[in-house]
């Protein structure tokens, strides 16, 4: 007999349809004999002491003991002064780097057929530095912060992305033409990272330029890594590409293994508890989570039922343009799952 | 006999296939017997007093004089500290909206048949202001720079452009939820605009909902109105669902009537000399301009034939799938143009 090591995840069911979609994850995770134990947690932001609002500690212990979460859709906060819970988790763990690999499914009709790239955001800085300033009466001003080490650290992360998963190169996108200092300083320590990793090819691109090509033939691309908000604008537009949010998966990750995985659609509350959902996102975002941990056999399972599932066309949500319920489409995945074995 | 009043028109053949495409123009401006006379004139820019980089005074003076230019496209620069001319051209004549509408061209295919838009970009401000400050060594800010006054300009240019031209919406593009103060204010003063326009739609969408949706169906939008850098990448964007720069037009427009029209794509300098450049880009800005003129039926004339030609493929460039000369494709043009007297 063979003694599996059982990696307890954080999971973070969130609103809406999250808790189905989060239910059929663990179905199929079971199905396929995961090593995956799961611990659940509400992150529902509290006020700390100062003010603040903060991850409530359940949530926080859980995620510091585990290092690894996965996350549903949680609702946009409405208290004033409420922070985004994505934000409030990216900067809780420091989660630098925003992984989206996005890539054509078959069967999944889209204008594209051969879309297979990963875009890689910095997640910490940049425009989203949250500095603004009234200057005088009409005149504002918001600050890009870019630094030296988070650039460095986020072009490592990139060039290691490309190194490990047999990708032949890393495409730094930036406006180094307009923002000469900020993004020139990013792009700077891009070329430098890029020194260290000759095996993979690196080139530099406009943003617009990218945008460009991207809708006019993304199979061109590879690994494209960017400062904060360029990734939160090119990583939907690629998600589009491949049939929208409901299919693509999302990993946050930061130093020393910590990685929160997400779907980063929204909790679609028109259909909560209808048994309506799509989980795709959500589990393709698991499979991410599985390859993390060095799980490669279950996420390879998983990913590759989920695909022929959609490509049979037979059992689909009304999204996928099927009929079928939420509970029925992950029965299918967990049949052809325990088909493999 | 009718007297027709000439308008002169600063023509800044520009540099590679510049020349070439600007010959084009006439030709075909000549054949439709458009009422424009040219007056050449040179845009490389120049060291004024106290070192500042400027456009020479013989092209000032004549788009001071005549208001509006034609203008072919120009390297970019590289001597150290000198200027992108674009950004320089749209400072020196306060061109604060940067207008490409985005047709789908019957007969050149790309993976969208039904784009029907319009992207208005805030020319002055923004993330353009080329402000930047070393904070500590490695850390460095970007301003950008938001007025009231910019954005009330352009917000009003976009819901003016709307009613001119039948367009039932405009949707303001943001990413407030990020940069409360700066797209805050931008996104306020679109809102307070569309007050006084109850007979266009008014919608907001975040910048990277825009990006995923437009790649998924560009015909849902109608007028864009954005900040600076949103309006660079998105009409890039934009271009491309349609064919790219070489068939996509662009007006820059300032107060009392001043304005520049412009292909928006490179000066190809491996084929400048050669006859092949592809003048539609620059023909379809020149049709812009007609328009802004108040030349309609001129301006519908060229288009058709233009249009007429790409959806025959008979005579057609080798950027648009074909085998002809520049010259044959102009000839072309010109004799549809004539045949509609
Ligand atoms: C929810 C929002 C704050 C977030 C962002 O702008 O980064 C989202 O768009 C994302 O991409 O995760
Ligand atoms: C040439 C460059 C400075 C310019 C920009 O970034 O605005 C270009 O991309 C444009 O869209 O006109």
């Amino acid at each position: 007999t063979v003694t599996l090591n059982i990696q307890t995840v954080t999971l973070i069911p969130g609103d809406g349809i999250g808790p189905e979609i989060s239910t059929a994850v663990m179905k199929i995770f079971e199905a396929a004999k995961a090593p995956i134990q799961w611990e659940e947690r509400n992150v529902t932001a509290i006020k700390g002491p100062g003010g603040r609002w903060m991850i409530p500690p359940e949530a926080k212990e859980s995620m510091d003991k585990n290092k690894i979460g996965l996350k549903g859709p949680l609702k946009t906060p409405i208290a004033a002064g409420h922070p985004s819970m994505n934000l409030l988790l990216r900067k809780t763990f420091d989660l630098y780097a925003n992984v989206r690999p996005c890539v054509s499914i078959e069967g999944y009709k889209t204008p594209y057929t051969d879309v297979d790239l990963v875009t890689i955001r910095e997640n910490t800085e940049g425009e989203y530095s949250g500095i603004e300033h009234l200057i005088v009466d009409g005149v504002v001003q918001s600050i890009k912060l870019i630094t030296e080490e988070a650039s460095r650290r986020i072009a490592e992360y990139a060039f290691e992305y490309a190194r490990n998963n047999q990708r032949a190169s890393v495409t730094a996108v930036h406006k180094a033409n307009i923002m000469r200092m900020s993004d020139g300083l990013f792009l700077r320590k891009c070329r430098e990272v890029a020194e260290n990793y000759k095996d993979v090819k690196f080139t530099e691109m406009y943003l617009d330029t990218v945008c460009l090509n991207m809708v006019q033939d993304p199979s061109q691309f590879d690994v494209l890594v960017m400062p904060n908000l360029y990734g939160d604008i090119l990583s939907d537009l690629c998600a589009g590409l491949i049939g929208g949010l409901g299919v693509t998966p999302s990993g946050n990750i930061g130093a020393n293994g910590v990685a929160i995985f997400e779907s980063v659609h929204g909790t679609a509350p028109d259909i909560a508890g209808k048994d309506l959902a799509n989980p795709t996102a959500l589990l393709l975002s698991a499979v991410m989570m599985l390859r993390h941990i060095g799980l490669h056999g279950h996420a390879n399972k998983i990913e590759m039922a989920c695909f022929d599932t959609i490509r049979e066309k037979k059992v689909l949500t009304k999204d996928l343009g099927g009929n079928s319920k939420c509970s029925e489409f992950t029965a299918d995945i967990c049949r052809r799952v325990q088909d493999m074995d």
